[in-house]
């Protein structure tokens, strides 16, 4: 294992610090327990969105707590669940009059500690959860996987949450995005998980993980290495047959860096994503491209659609000043 | 080699046709000669920034095109210098007369073909060369490479152009950021190019090549792998000999990722940089972490600092709308 690192155990820690300093604006880090939250609160009640989930696929989800998108987000150690603690201090530490949202990446340690958290929290809560990884059927034993489509839903509701939408209201939001969205992506290399020092898992020089989680999880299938347009044609039919835009259908097409592929590569996947569905006729209305959701050092990409209408373009155009998204602020 | 490519002839321009398909409110991509220009040109007369290099080290340069940054960006071949007609069709097509500034790396291919189209060109235009790799001497034989420090420049004299200021005010303001920025860069692992299909150096396990070069030149040593305290300080160590920050002074502190390296070690790395100007009395007055001067797939970092004073933040805060730093509009 060969990483820039002072020590497995305050990894973590001194990467937050660093987080919060490098963004004084907008940040505070709190390390016990352990959360993000944005340094200045709305002055008004507003719905506090509050995330989480295992580190390692930085900037999700402390890199986009900020006006516009999240209140707070709790950092478990890498790929593991944060644990009810971090969650209820956050929560309280939001919430200012409105109630929490809870927005969860369906992983069975993400949604049993953001259950018990919620119960224990007093004041008024929802929970939203993402499980938009495709790759998996829909009836799978542990449900699908959340996955790079939990950036969307987050951004949407907390462009909601902003313009003073109430819980219900935001928590109906989140769903009806999550429902428009899917995931799928694909890994040619395994990522590092610096306490185990060893590669996650083994795939030879000529095989993809197709389907791949973003912790290194088996996809659906290994497949043999292929060309760009063969492999991502892989992705967008499976999101095509899931979601079946109509020609027409405006969407955000997001193409998601998993951590050490090249942005040259990821424009080329846009493009090709991009071609597959403007040939079909479906209007690609707004997009994404860059290092969002990773998986360390993982190399490989996911592609995600979510099928916009008037409402969710105005939520995702609106301002948000985040470390790592801004735009109109 | 595992790379999501079609054919390592046709990589750049489809992934140059994504970038201008995912950013089409702000990019226009010329296929011949290859260039990429603002959508936009300013409505009154704006000196014109143009800027170029070798591809590889994306977003740098044409993610970095738009309003508060540069006007046109030539892209060579991966690390190989783009072409004097394109840099004079580039400069030609956003010229609105004010003139034309190009911004350029001190690598000697850059060079002489900016050279060339400058002395093409019939409208009046200056040169801003950027040299900020302080691992080599200042009196090396081929000079200084110019690496991270290039986006500072482009972000500053990007915003002054916008504002108004003119041909000669923008050089000398290109200058006095060139002479005021330093940077250096390790790198864990080699990156490699499509074209020659294998890795462009080795290293072993541990080792790490010191003041490597964003093509993954040799740098000023190998050194032993140690922890990441240790590694950054020799970078900030020979940054701080170079430009000698007293206490009390405001600076800039840029940490880069170079491609393959998780956020998480990026945002320990500006911790470590931070604290070590911070027991100076140094001010850390604004940051930005993230890869933004790549080499494909390297994994390491560089660490670059720019002394401001209160008209260098000004510009630097100034708003700029581009694919891959955006804030103010």
């Amino acid at each position: 294992m060969k990483k820039i690192i002072n020590d497995v155990e305050t990894l973590l820690d001194e990467s937050l610090h660093g987080l919060a300093l490098a963004h004084q604006d907008i940040v505070i880090f709190n390390d016990s327990p352990r959360f993000v939250q944005r340094k200045t609160l709305a002055d008004k009640p507003k719905v506090a969105l509050v995330s989480g989930g295992g580190s390692g696929h930085e900037p999700l989800h402390a890199g986009l707590v900020g006006a516009g998108m999240l209140d707070a987000a709790c950092p478990g150690q890498v790929f593991t669940s944060p644990t009810p603690d971090q969650m209820l201090a956050a929560a309280e530490a939001v919430e200012n009059g409105a109630g929490v949202l809870f927005i969860v990446k369906n992983y069975a340690g993400d949604v049993m500690n953001f259950e018990i958290a919620a119960e224990m929290l007093e004041a008024d809560n929802a929970t939203v959860l993402v499980a938009d990884d495709v790759s998996l059927p829909a009836d799978h034993s542990t449900g699908r996987r959340g996955v790079a489509g939990t950036l969307i839903v987050e951004k949407i509701v907390g462009a909601a949450a902003e313009q003073g939408h109430d819980l219900a209201a935001c928590k109906a939001l989140g769903d009806k995005v999550a429902k428009n969205t899917a995931s799928m992506g694909l890994a040619l290399t395994s990522c590092t998980v610096p306490a185990a020092g060893k590669p996650t898992f083994t795939i030879s020089d000529n095989e993809v993980e197709m389907g791949v989680g973003i912790h290194g999880e088996r996809g659906r299938e290994i497949v043999p290495m292929a060309t760009a347009d063969e492999l991502i044609h892989q992705l967008t039919e499976t999101i095509d047959k899931e979601l079946q835009p109509k020609a027409g259908q405006k969407v955000l097409l997001h193409v998601n860096g998993i951590g050490g592929t090249p942005l040259m590569e990821l424009y080329l996947v846009f493009d090709i994503a991009a071609k597959y569905w403007q040939q079909k006729g479906v209007d690609i209305h707004r997009s994404l491209v860059g290092n969002f959701t990773t998986s360390l050092d993982m190399t490989g990409c996911s592609v995600t659609l979510t099928l916009l209408d008037d409402e969710l373009t105005q939520f995702w155009d609106a301002p948000v000043h985040t470390a790592a998204l801004r735009w109109g602020c």
